[in-house]
């Protein structure tokens, strides 16, 4: 999740942050006051992006990820989003985001939803993979490039979708049940795809027992948490009822919550995929409201890290290109038809089926990830890659936008006080 | 405030974040999987020394220091207190704890008993600086030493004394008023002193105009943001009317905290004496209750690696150089005895003088500042050096007992439910 590594080399000048007189620190920290400086930037940015996009009925995370491109490196540069302290406080943040999407979730109704989420993951993963590979071949790409594209073409960035649906209050209903559900199982399986192909790309062979073992415990893991954790909220509750110190509930499913995620990240799965499944336990019990009201503050806090950092990576630079741009181009329409046409496998069920692909179009961190595994692996270089990072790019605005126009309603957010 | 960073030297040994595998990151820098493992191990310690502290009728912070201790350097070494990312959020945490300090302060009150803060303030730095001058000379150190010594007997640790006074509930009544005005003052002449008598180690003359506009910036700053800060306030709250998106309170107040908290800084000042001053703002608007209720769990989030980070430092193998013991056990009765006696200063109100002075005892990270200082300053060395670090580890463990002796009473926290 290293928003915009790929734009390391790019020179860039940060003023507000360097007028914090950085003194001796190491390489890539920060200090109080730089960190403060930063966070005064990401905050302001973000309610502006978010309050212009609300009046534009707009999900307020595509007026976020706009400001962070206005205060990013193709703009004000007000942020430095290669900074590794603010990505790893934005991974934070989205790590609490599928918490309190957890919490605000309904176990049932995913299940219920399950094999429909099951069926848009898994064409949603296919089409855009078929498809990517076949502009690569066509554009004459060799066979490890091609599979390169067309794995990075599978992503999607349950952050950014889960926040718009959120936004529109859309996460309860069906269309959102179901982007929910196989957004997660879309990272889950992304996990494995991109140690494949980094395999892949190494030399290496592939080895279908690992692969197997993979799937195995991060599909394990997420069905063992639900089920164990379950089985454990009795003690917690317990445990939190004998607290009598300032904040107890929260500080205590903060470990829950942590313990799993990183219980996760040790099972070679994702941290959000173990936040997510704390949420959707805790979400069982009669302290769901108040935890939901002592986690949203601490969101607040860190989630605009993220979307902030995910904008302002964007180098619009990168459009200057020519040949990149005529391959991106070919790219984004194939990523979004991919991805579009996978809401009609949500089979036997009432609902916008458009509305379910466009829920999956954008990539968002996710790609990013893919296309900076690619660099490194030296699979994935020049033209190529930058087609990759503006395809990454487009179906990250792209996609809240459509999603934004399909569900066009009035959006949740606008009933004041439910901060 | 970097805790415990003359600690860096001792081989350490930390077993739970290093099974997070740290890959390939800079020195210093932490993955997401090693923080939130730290975190949990903070959040586990922190509630259970808290918990235990108030079942002993003492303040939940000393349980937390005990926590730190038992988890950090001289225990299981679960937590490494010299961590650059930790240190820096534990900079976060006692922000916002001055901020919601500030918040939950009655401006009128603290400038009613101002004379008396003021009066307490330099009482409460004279004596303890004339009495660890007066030990080093009577141990036969030269001038500068005992200067220096001397100057790291003046510090109070805001964040400790406040969040003693806090767990009590005694942040409103006379003595905890004048307990905070008097430790706000403490710290905005104690960066003043440090960068004094740092001044003179490096051989350099004491420029009294120098010293006169650090004092004029820094107390200029706190009257100036209270004053302007005031007047800005109808259109800071027409702003956050009109603010349709989620968390709009929270965030614009944390943009106007970390806006006067990072100018502190630039003048000269301290962070938190900035927040503190954005808190006292915002307490005179309606909005006050709201926030808190909002501040509360991001403060809870933060404030813990402060508290364990401040414990784990410790480094308890001190205590084995005897003759470093002998000095800090002379330094540390001067350095008690100093501070007691300042309560006394406060003139014409009626209130528990010995609790004030118990208040202004611990030094905490303040003071470890200045060993460290005088440390990198090659003024502090050896068994000195050691006997001030072991002065600061033992005040800052006695204030909070003591005051909470003085004060023992049913502790505010354990009203069930104030989270």
């Amino acid at each position: 999740m290293s928003t915009g590594a790929t734009q390391r080399s790019y020179a860039m000048f940060y003023p507000l942050i360097a007028a914090s007189a950085p003194g001796a620190l190491p390489e890539g920290l920060l200090s109080l006051g730089q960190l403060l400086a930063s966070l005064i930037v990401i905050y302001v940015a973000s309610k502006l992006g978010g309050e212009l996009a609300l009046r534009l009925r707009q999900p307020a995370v595509l007026g976020e990820l706009v400001a962070g491109l206005a205060v990013g490196i193709s703009g004000l540069k007000l942020i430095d989003p290669t900074q590794p302290v603010l990505l790893l406080l934005a991974q934070v943040g989205v790590t609490l985001l599928l918490f309190e999407i957890g919490l605000e979730s309904d176990l049932r109704g995913l299940l219920k939803l399950g094999p429909q989420a099951v069926a848009v993951a898994a064409v949603g993963m296919a089409v855009p993979f078929a498809l990517g590979y076949g502009v690569m071949k066509f554009a004459g790409a060799g066979e490890l490039l091609a599979i390169f594209v067309g794995a990075s073409s599978t992503a999607t960035s349950i952050g950014i979708s889960a926040k718009v649906l959120s936004d529109l209050g859309y996460l309860k209903r069906t269309e959102g049940q179901i982007i929910l559900g196989a957004a997660v199982l879309d990272d889950i399986l992304g996990v494995i795809i991109l140690s494949v192909v980094a395999g892949i790309a190494q030399g290496g062979s592939l080895e279908l027992g690992e692969v197997a073992r993979i799937v195995f415990s991060s599909l394990g893991f997420l069905v063992g948490a639900i089920v164990i954790g379950n089985r454990f909220m009795p003690v917690f509750l317990g445990i939190v009822r004998r607290l009598r110190t300032r904040g107890e509930l929260l500080t205590a499913s903060l470990v829950f919550a942590f313990a799993l995620a990183y219980l996760a990240e040790l099972l070679g799965s994702a941290a959000i995929i173990g936040a997510f499944a704390a949420g959707l336990v805790l979400a069982e019990t009669d302290k769901r409201h108040d935890l939901e009201a002592q986690l949203r503050p601490v969101t607040d806090f860190f989630l605009p890290i993220f979307f902030i950092t995910v904008g302002a990576g964007v180098n619009l630079a990168l459009l200057g290109n020519q040949q990149a741009l005529l391959l991106a181009g070919g790219l984004s329409v194939t990523a979004v038809l991919g991805k579009l046409v996978c809401g009609w496998a949500a089979f036997g069920v009432k609902a916008n089926k458009l509305a379910i692909g466009a829920g999956m179009v954008p990539r968002g961190e996710v790609g990013l990830v893919f296309a900076s595994v690619g660099l490194a692996s030296g699979v994935l270089t020049g033209v190529n890659h930058t087609a990759v990072v503006i395809m990454v790019i487009l179906t990250t605005f792209f996609g809240p936008l459509l999603l934004g126009l399909l569900l066009r309603r009035e959006p949740v957010a606008l009933t004041a006080g439910s901060s």
